[in-house]
């Protein structure tokens, strides 16, 4: 099946919004065995609208659209449906009823305008929205389908997730795709090309190594004619490269570090306090980004200067002897962090964050440091970028050391 | 001029990446007065990328391309516009040479793939890219324009700016468009259309009202032969609106609230603490993010427990009294945060980021509390959003919060 997404909204041609939502559709269709040829943005203007539209009708077996479905003049979605369908638009008493209610329990009249929201067309069906005023349309004809869905993410991915990718699954026959992705930290992207070496060479499944900022990601990647037999593909590799890359594997498909962290924290029991500089409190909100994390993490410092460092824990002499930027200090911040408020590990990040240098360090430069009672490990790297960038790759340099000394810990 | 945008690559269709590219090119072509009706995304594969391509130059007079420039046979862009031209690539000695100069200054031997890079057409000229291998295309032919440009954002954004933008401007005769985004808080959008209001029905300049996260935006734009007489269409009106919102008017165009609170405690020479507890450090690293935040900021706490609340200064009573989830507590912790640190300003950040309710109350309640030696105020809010949702809000409200807190402090 040949698919297409259109995005419809003028904002998208000003560049004012990034288009998430055409990637978002995008990235959920070969799991149900269908091919993307197309994305597009279009402005709220229907002869274009009609033209594009038009020409995916013709072409592709699949349209999904989002944005337009709103109440207002420039909301041209289902005009735009009916004329290419040569179909006539009329207001369907039972959606008009629900409408009505939705703003009736607001304690709201509804404005006339929003009458728009309760037309169909002969082909088309309502697809229920929860989450907003406007239905979208499931419309089936000629044996071809098309799914118009709102354009506010969280709507569009409520209704897709609910409506349009259950009804797909059923209507979809032929070949689909299941994958896997394991994530893999502390061997270079050659290191796992090798160890996956053998099965490189496969054509089903196919294995994919990539380099990303959390690591390197292993895509195994299997077609067959439905999921169960897709699965029986897949399994006995990652089985194999999973035992490959022993510790080495961290996690898989949408588990992020700090997932992957707090399962490790809880399930021994133990508990995690920080002390930033240069991060101001970023690795503590990426760490809480974690439902749950309250079992595991008890807090943590934002110190930015020096007094702040000294009045919670850090030996000023230290500070004195290798300046505030110095790997020994970023321990004792991770020491200080667990002694203060009574964890079970620690870790301390400093550095120079930009735009200008410190200390006669470069911006950039920063330090890691994680400790337990029983071990502490340190690290020195330094990023050629953007202040906020800095922040975001030293927080996940100090997730990893975090992950090692867990490792660590676990095997003494 | 019209214009229509295309990105190129298979991996926009999977939806592994989101296509920043096009957005990025379309929100500067309204400056130039070029108008854009189109964007496209489309795979790495001949025939399609000549069916859109080839639409694109009947209908437009400007197409702007990315990616597909790479050595690999997946990088089709320069084989595509060659056929789509009828015209005839051959290798360029100038551009081979270059090209071989590139890698032998890294001690590399040019791989052969990499001579698809020096290749142009009789219509094409190349355009240079100092961050990367691949060239550009500027095409001119029958009054029509093409650039092809390469698709990692930094080496487009480097060409963009200093290739591509200025020759345009020169091209374009005609019409171009100036802004100015006022931000404006503490006023509902339609008490702002109100303020606004004999200006909203000129026609140039035009004048948009926006809701956004960080409260309301109103866009001034003109229209005029050139950016000097556009900008004096702007500037009468600029000065009349900013007289008008008085204090609630806080930034324009990329300003962000943190950079406001910045500049607004730096001119004052105060100093900021934080105590958060749901929001884990993001309220923190927000405001640091803004270089130069270490001359305001001294620091924060992360107090996941109300054990850690309790050790650095919240009154155990208060929490046990209101729950710690109040915005007594709130109010305590900006108090807490300011003591410990001895800050003139402190924040204080309580709630429930999700995804279960506590103390009874549901999950996205937030309480903020922002306080100073002579003033304090809290407040209350609960955002029906997921997890990382809440914490983001809740920081742009606290940001909100004290900046209102400073305008007070500066009536006083």
């Amino acid at each position: 099946m040949k698919a297409e997404i259109m995005s419809i909204g003028t904002e998208l041609l000003l560049g004012e919004i990034v288009d998430t939502n055409a990637p978002y559709l995008a990235s959920q269709l070969p799991a149900l065995g269908i091919d993307v040829y197309y994305l597009h943005q279009v402005g709220d203007n229907t002869e274009r609208l009609i033209e594009v539209m038009a020409r995916a009708w013709k072409r592709s077996d699949l349209i999904l659209c989002t944005g337009g479905l709103g109440p207002t003049e420039d909301d041209r979605t289902r005009a735009v449906i009916a004329e290419m369908l040569g179909e006539q638009m009329t207001i369907d008493p039972d959606l008009e009823h629900e409408l009505r209610d939705f703003f009736g329990n607001r304690g709201v009249n509804m404005p006339e305008n929003n009458l728009k929201q309760a037309m169909l067309i002969p082909s088309s069906a309502a697809i229920p929205n929860p989450r907003g005023t406007a239905p979208g349309w499931w419309v089936e004809k000629d044996g071809k389908i098309l799914a118009a869905m709102p354009g506010p993410p969280r709507e569009l991915h409520h209704m897709w997730e609910n409506e349009v990718r259950p009804r797909l699954r059923q209507r979809v026959k032929g070949v689909i795709l299941v994958s896997r992705t394991l994530k893999v930290v502390g061997i270079s992207e050659g290191a796992v090309d090798e160890m996956a070496g053998d099965f490189l060479a496969a054509s089903n499944p196919t294995i994919g190594v990539y380099a990303k900022p959390d690591g390197i990601h292993v895509r195994i990647a299997a077609k067959a004619e439905d999921e169960a037999s897709a699965r029986r593909l897949v399994e006995p590799v990652e089985r194999e490269l999973r035992q490959r890359f022993g510790e080495n594997l961290w996690g898989s498909d949408e588990e992020s570090m700090q997932e992957h962290i707090g399962q490790v924290l809880s399930g021994k029991g133990m508990t995690l306090a920080t002390m930033e500089s240069c991060t101001g409190g970023l690795f503590a909100s990426t760490i809480t980004d974690v439902p749950g994390s309250s079992t595991y993490f008890k807090g943590g410092f934002v110190t930015y200067t020096n007094e702040v460092k000294i009045a919670y824990g850090v030996d000023s002499a230290l500070i004195e002897k290798h300046g505030a930027i110095s790997p020994e200090v970023a321990i004792a911040m991770a020491k200080a962090a667990r002694l203060q408020l009574d964890a079970d590990v620690g870790v301390g990040i400093t550095g120079i964050a930009g735009p200008s240098e410190q200390e006669g360090k470069p911006v950039g430069t920063v330090f890691i440091g994680v400790g337990h009672e029983k071990a502490a490990r340190g690290h020195a790297t330094r990023y050629q970028m953007a202040r906020q960038d800095v922040k975001v790759r030293a927080v996940t340099s100090a997730l990893f050391q975090l992950r090692q000394l867990l490792v660590q810990l676990a095997a003494d």
